[in-house]
């Protein structure tokens, strides 16, 4: 029980003390085995029918950093110093279809699916994606879906680096097509099956933050009993 | 530094034991403490520019649970056993505009921005919503991007709770359409403001889930170095 307790204490402690980090100390680097353990955390990541629409480019590169750094805005003030800059991708409308033959492969050699119920799972993707939830009506909205999966992993990589003392930034401040444009230059957009979804930079603090501010409770959280 | 690794493996076992639960145990039910830390991660998680687009709807109304049975496929096999069943709401483009009555409220008042930061922010939201992501181009793209900043909570909800030892299911099975008329009917939309984002259901597992796969970690994550 105190275990318990203690548990959400810690859990707590590293949710108030995560915050968007504007400014990264250039001389301390995560160490390589809490990047592995960070990005793994977002490979365990749940996504919609267990699609895992998303790839997880570690930019080390300084040169491809220092173009990053002047394509995205929202990343300029945090490259070069990041420890670790992470570009997260999303899976396009070419592997995330229904009928793909990612889907396909995916299903079969991967989560071994048997034969009649991938099938069935099949056609129920069909369904959500045509009649549910209309994302075949254009590639932007069936890659906004591919990319909200995307924010899974995002979220449980911020926090469990925060649990372990890690900062991190999430960023979204970029122009969708140029990022894009320069990824696919840099051959890192595999043929067009991935799209670029948001970045995280990690690292740790140059220094403390403003106070931590958020909604009440009573106007996010609305018990219907 | 034993107790860094000690919490690296706590997290890690988190995520290994956590999986989409299909079938809870109706007998046991999630301590009202522990909902509220969970619900507190989720109100505490990052979203984009800080707009906290988000509402937590915490559905324990047994009437309301057996209509969105009836709606929500995917609820289906889950309801009426999960001890806590929330749906999560995105704001509508009502209330994510760079204009809009909402942010000028929000950045106004919760985030106590002072005048002249405020009118630079809402200069580079602007140009965010209109050329780097086109998300004015209509209503549902700026919807879909809200609803991803609620992933971020739907994800640190998830994993908060795994971490000590509840379970929980994601559901994205029901039509957009029907939910958000359902929750409209409810008065549950507060006159437009929000939209259905996602929904899950917490409580404790019936029975052992199936071996978790997830595809190997050289086809999720590149090092670009």
């Amino acid at each position: 029980m105190e275990d318990h307790k203690q548990r959400k204490q810690e859990v707590l402690e590293a949710f108030l003390n995560r915050h968007a980090t504007k400014e990264f100390d250039p001389k301390k680097k995560v160490a390589h085995e809490d990047m592995e353990f960070i990005l793994e955390t977002g490979r365990l990541s749940p996504s919609s029918f267990g699609f895992e629409p998303w790839r997880f480019l570690v930019i080390q590169n300084s040169a491809l950093r220092e173009k990053i750094k002047h394509t995205a805005w929202g990343a300029y003030g945090k490259l070069p110093d990041a420890s670790h800059f992470v570009i997260i991708l999303a899976r396009s409308k070419k592997d995330t279809t229904y009928d793909s033959a990612y889907l396909e492969d995916h299903f079969t050699n991967f989560k071994k699916l048997p034969a009649d119920f991938k099938a069935n799972y099949l056609q129920r993707i069909e369904e959500f994606q045509k009649v549910d939830f209309q994302l075949l009506e254009n590639d932007r909205r069936l890659h906004d879906w591919a990319s909200k999966q995307t924010y899974i992993a995002l979220a449980n990589m911020m926090t469990s680096a925060a649990i372990i003392g890690i900062d991190s930034c999430p960023i979204e401040g970029f122009s969708y097509e140029k990022m894009n444009q320069l990824l696919a230059e840099e051959g890192l957009l595999e043929d067009g099956s991935f799209h670029i979804s948001v970045m995280v930079a990690f690292g740790y603090r140059a220094k403390e933050p403003k106070e931590k501010t958020r909604r009440p409770a009573e106007d996010i959280i609305k018990w219907i009993e």
